[in-house]
């Protein structure tokens, strides 16, 4: 669905994709105010299956008495998912670009619009979101996640559109 | 569009009102531990015009130099606008039920999904959330919610469909 | 919300403004063919209430017993009543463009999502539909769309995202 | 995800998941007088891969001039699709119901709401849909589903919820 384009553009060196890794987790788990909050990890830059992952908190709950995560927990972190994964193709897809080029495209995303699925409780101590870019055009890029718990109980699934250029 | 069953039913006492009042207050700012750390309050009860505020903190922003809500702020807030509208619409429907009644259905009440609009930067001090029942059956409550800036800008707009029983 | 730019830029003359109309009401009721097939009709131009309307059909019905629209028929003017909206929102902001400009600009419109709630049965002899437009920028314009009937019942509402250029 | 109750009902005798299979066909194709229309053909039962199918047509055209599937015309396959995936699901879920008492269930379904994400222009002459349920509950199914083309380019992706019962 989403060809790389690293069989025509020279792709970047093994050093070069080493130091963007860490500027792209850098950005996402400590620059990004908000995900720090939410704990949020990257556990795969693979972009056709970036992951994060996050520890259950008590200030995550709903009510006091439920101990499931708040919906707002499981929206903050799909949303955060969903630009992962463009985060992800778009360094792929720009594969001759070094690192700086790559945080400059990626500074201009912005999301468009978010739905999200609560399927079942959010009960569990470790969850972990996964995502799959659907398109990555020039404008508009489409992401589907979904989160599930350390059982693989399937919690939420999310679609969201983010402008792209 | 969403008949108060008020003029049939007896109406709860001044008194047992407010006592309602104070009960989903408590129940919405205190004991869903996530609405606190937001920081949200309960602006107004009116099931025609629910509303909430909560101010700017450092920890909302989305990059730290933009000084943006991140969007996971805003999906959080207006998920719980939503439910706070359909708890107003509830008290209102059961009008000659007590507050341990009314508190029970609510209770009972879980999102379903949630749909986001990013409409423009989350930029300002102090928020405002509204919302409108658009539809309280049996089973299912609807809701469409906005987010304001203290200057009237439209931030964000939601949708969003509940179980209720 | 949606700021007009007639202050800044010249209005079209009455005579432009009305084949500016006539334009889109005949790409919107005949070149659409889909919106032929569906009967939709042009009710309002105004960019503040753009409406459409479209009469009841047998083969609009779900299952055959029911009598009720099928969602797919609501999805569809629904989105039809989004689109609506932004060209009638385009037209107003490039106030100063000819009828072959606008048409130019509507041309390059897509759909990139869209969320339909289906709030009450679709029944009804005449339905009308009406969207407000909640953002237009450079690149993407929001909608938020509502279907009543007859007698103004709230049949669904839908919110929707769209490229525009 | 969709554990099946096979393994503790008794399953129905081959004839009558035959006479099943029949009902929820002619249900689909020909009582769904919208789906009639859309020339929409079951290819699969499989409650873990469902899938449907139908041809391009002249009337299916958004605008007259560019040949693609009219994003109404998507909506509709996608909600029906999702409402197909539930009907298998259904007929899995309850293995010992005979022919009646599933087609009894499926009478009381609903779509609640209804996302649609138009990923890729929809060209083709012929599109197959396909889906998977994400929850099946005591209340509430939810589904995703996705419309390829002859040449499995993913036009478009799809979330729903509905109302079981």
């Amino acid at each position: 669905m989403m060809p790389s384009s690293a069989n025509i553009a020279p792709a970047r060196s093994a050093a070069e994709q080493r130091r963007l890794h860490e500027a792209l987790r850098d950005l996402f788990e400590q620059r990004i105010v908000f995900n720090r909050l939410l704990g949020l990890r990257v556990e795969s830059f693979d972009p056709a299956g970036p992951r994060l992952s996050f520890e259950m908190r008590p200030d995550f709950v709903g009510h006091y008495q439920s101990g499931r995560l708040h919906g707002g927990v499981i929206s903050a972190v799909l949303d955060a998912t969903g630009g992962w994964s463009l985060m992800c193709s778009i360094a792929e897809k720009f594969a001759s670009d070094d690192t700086e080029q790559v945080m400059h495209r990626i500074a201009r995303m912005g999301t468009i619009d978010l739905r999200v699925d609560f399927l079942r409780q959010g009960i569990g101590r470790r969850f972990e979101a996964s995502a799959r870019t659907t398109r990555l055009g020039g404008r508009i890029g489409s992401v589907q996640c979904q989160l599930e718990n350390e059982s693989g109980a399937l919690i939420a699934t999310a679609s969201a559109a983010y402008v792209v250029s």
